[in-house]
């Protein structure tokens, strides 16, 4: 762990944001003095809020994108592991994404060393942290040291964000969050790049999401993004693999913390549903790729696919439970896990071809039932949650199921509310049928 | 006085922040939606800096303009007087710029009703409020209901700010100087006309100061904000004349407190430099002919002239200090003032034509020697300041007073320093003259 801080520089803060408001391009000692008074306190919120604007507003190039992604990731305390194996992914976020769960035990039994800091949910869509701790005992609250021992030792480990990891990235985040200056890819860039430098990886793979489920909704914005992402790694002499992946409805069939671990071990047994299984091999075979454990990523989406065939996956994440203190037999037995008792089934009120499922909604609809947070002090409940029995492209007969919702019996009146919702905007029923991506990975690029 | 409250309305500060961001139009509501949860508290100062950098950037369209003023105008307690012959003169700023004590005096003389809300220093500019204070015993601190009482029976007043105008603006002022966001018309033009709205006169004269030493350096952005400022008067059905007018070096030949008081007196009494005069009179004459008491400018003028020449226009100010609890005595007996004993000749060190009289530095050795603030809280000398005696144009012999300086003992070394900077970098000796404008009054524009 590394620490490097800038000597005493003469500059001012509106000084720094004139330059940027003019559209010039601000130096590295500028940005650098500009996020370290920001973290000392020196530089109030309001002059970062207008600096975000001015940066919103007129962009960085690469250069400035790289030096405020250092400035960043020099904030706090920063990560470093031997080797060139340590291979982190990052996801962009989207609505039933669980893939972590399965991607990383794969990419582990096959060698790579997997150290995952994820984050909690907030929001649509759910946390990686909130999930994992559906599972009794787990343990997510790792020292960075704890972190580092486990990972060399065993090669998988889960922990979530601590604060000493890029401690700048969560002021900036804060303030664009309410200050409309979230959507901006050099600005996405710093934010995602310097927390995963800061992680120690010597390769990252990115699932950059797109669609009406995502962030970047279109798919010029997520190549822009892609690209801005792996112009920095290589700024900072990092492999890294672009993925960009569909999110035009929720991944798999789960929504919800202890419905989404069962269908993870699920799919790690062999029995996941295809679009979630497709996406987590795809990017567990990158990271196997990058990892130098395949020498294509062809024969690393192989060894991927192997490592559930073979079971060696579902043995490496039930290895992981019980390393971080978590209760092992629920890969085994999913009653061990606290899946509310009630269900509701939402029923089509006439047949056709589903064309449209509400990613965002869905999400909504999990957060409402307590499944996720509204504000980041809320308590989640583990065991509410949504399945969705009918994808895009599927028929459906009037009167089926396209929807099971898992509820408390305390909640039939909200329950009975979020069903007529979901028939009435979230999931469409048309004559004909949709076309749908034969994979859900659009594009694939190296940072080469 | 009255304060008009807009209802309860369903708006997020991040999407009225996202919508200027994109260069669309806010609505009068939203804007004033903003501008009461800023005044309220419940929009935060760093969403504030945000939303000013994307107007910045994107601009307002003269409704927009208009929507701002009117709520800033109504975050406060706005007062409102009968008849249209109240008229208030507002300048954009500038160095030994005591034309307020001028120009007040002579309209009031001529039947105008003057109500003046004027500032402290701070920076390189100083303040009318402290000018007048070096005055033993002027009280400035009305209410507005005093303020209001004294205009009606005197015809002229002058008071510093209340918290009571137009609170928002001295907020937002606040963020724009450390937020780089000044230097944009239509905050600027919601800035001043907020508050001179909310002091009720019928009619406004601007001085838009233009050049080296002013705020509007160039021609082009002078025209622009006479030009935003006349329309947002026109949407508040106020009478407003533009002028633009030289700020290439210090208006007169005083700065500093007491030493701009004296000059300002001996200006009513007819002995004042020609430029100071000059700009007095035709600001006057212009409040003249907008209070009706005129027909054309050139009568206005004309009556302002003589109100010097027959000495009401000084009786009245000499009237104003009385009424305001100060020693009148001081228009015959300067040594009631208190001005520094030691004097410094600052001597040229060649012989020509003075080319260049810096604005800025000449205000901010004021500054340096006590007479006006750096931070709010300092407090100011009344005593100390420098008289310029050779201004741009002047011929010159080695060895001439330039400039002389009015310090304390205990400054020696301290003024020392400024003869050099001056010699050095303030005034400038060139072997060719160098050619002055006839008048100090470039452009004057009225709004009907």
């Amino acid at each position: 762990m590394t620490k490097i801080k800038t000597q005493k520089l003469d500059f001012s803060a509106s000084g720094i944001i004139a330059k940027k408001r003019d559209g010039k391009k601000l130096t590295h000692e500028e940005i650098r003095w500009f996020i370290d008074s920001l973290t000392s306190g020196d530089i109030a919120d309001y002059q970062m809020s207008a600096l975000l604007m001015a940066i919103y507003l007129n962009g960085l190039d690469k250069k400035e994108t790289a030096s405020l992604t250092d400035a960043m990731l020099y904030s706090g305390e920063v990560v470093q592991f031997e080797g060139n194996d340590v291979i982190d992914k990052h996801s962009t976020g989207g609505v039933g994404d669980k893939a972590s769960f399965i991607l990383a035990p794969i990419a582990a039994a096959c060698g790579v060393k997997v150290p995952m800091i994820a984050g909690r949910g907030l929001g649509h869509t759910g946390g990686t942290i909130d999930k994992v701790e559906s599972i009794k005992g787990f343990k997510t609250s790792l020292t960075l040291k704890e972190f580092k021992n486990r990972l060399n030792k065993d090669g998988l480990v889960l922990i979530g964000q601590t604060k000493t990891i890029a401690p700048a990235d969560k002021k900036i985040y804060a303030l664009r969050d309410v200050t409309a200056t979230v959507e901006s890819i050099p600005l996405i860039t710093a934010s995602i790049m310097s927390k995963k430098l800061a992680e120690g990886a010597s390769g990252i793979v990115m699932d950059i999401k797109t669609g009406s489920g995502a962030f970047m909704s279109n798919m010029k914005d997520a190549k822009a993004l892609a690209k801005s992402l792996r112009d920095t790694a290589s700024r900072f002499d990092k492999r890294m693999l672009t993925m960009i992946t569909d999110m035009n409805q929720p991944l798999g069939n789960a929504i919800g913390n202890s419905l989404e671990i069962i269908e993870s071990i699920e799919t790690l047994k062999g029995n996941g549903p295809k679009d979630l299984t497709d996406l987590s091999v795809q990017l567990a075979g990158g990271m196997i790729y990058l990892a130098g454990k395949a020498k294509t990523l062809k024969e690393g989406n192989a060894k991927a696919q192997a490592a559930i065939d073979n079971g060696s996956a579902l043995k490496k994440f039930k290895e992981m439970i019980k390393k971080q203190g978590g209760d092992d037999k629920v890969v085994e037995d999913y009653t061990r896990l606290p899946v509310a008792k009630e269900k509701l089934e939402v029923l089509a009120t006439k047949s056709g071809y589903v064309s449209k499922v509400e990613c965002k909604n869905m999400g909504l609809h999990c957060v409402s039932l307590g499944g996720g947070r509204k504000k980041a002090e809320d308590a989640v409940d583990f065991g509410v949650g949504l399945i969705i029995n009918k994808k895009i492209g599927d028929t459906v007969k009037k009167g089926e199921s396209l929807v099971t919702i898992y509820y408390h019996a305390k909640q039939k009146n909200l329950v009975g509310k979020i069903a007529a919702e979901i028939i009435a905007n979230d999931v469409t029923i048309s004559k004909t049928k949709a076309t749908t991506p034969k994979s859900l990975v659009y594009e694939i690029k190296e940072n080469k």
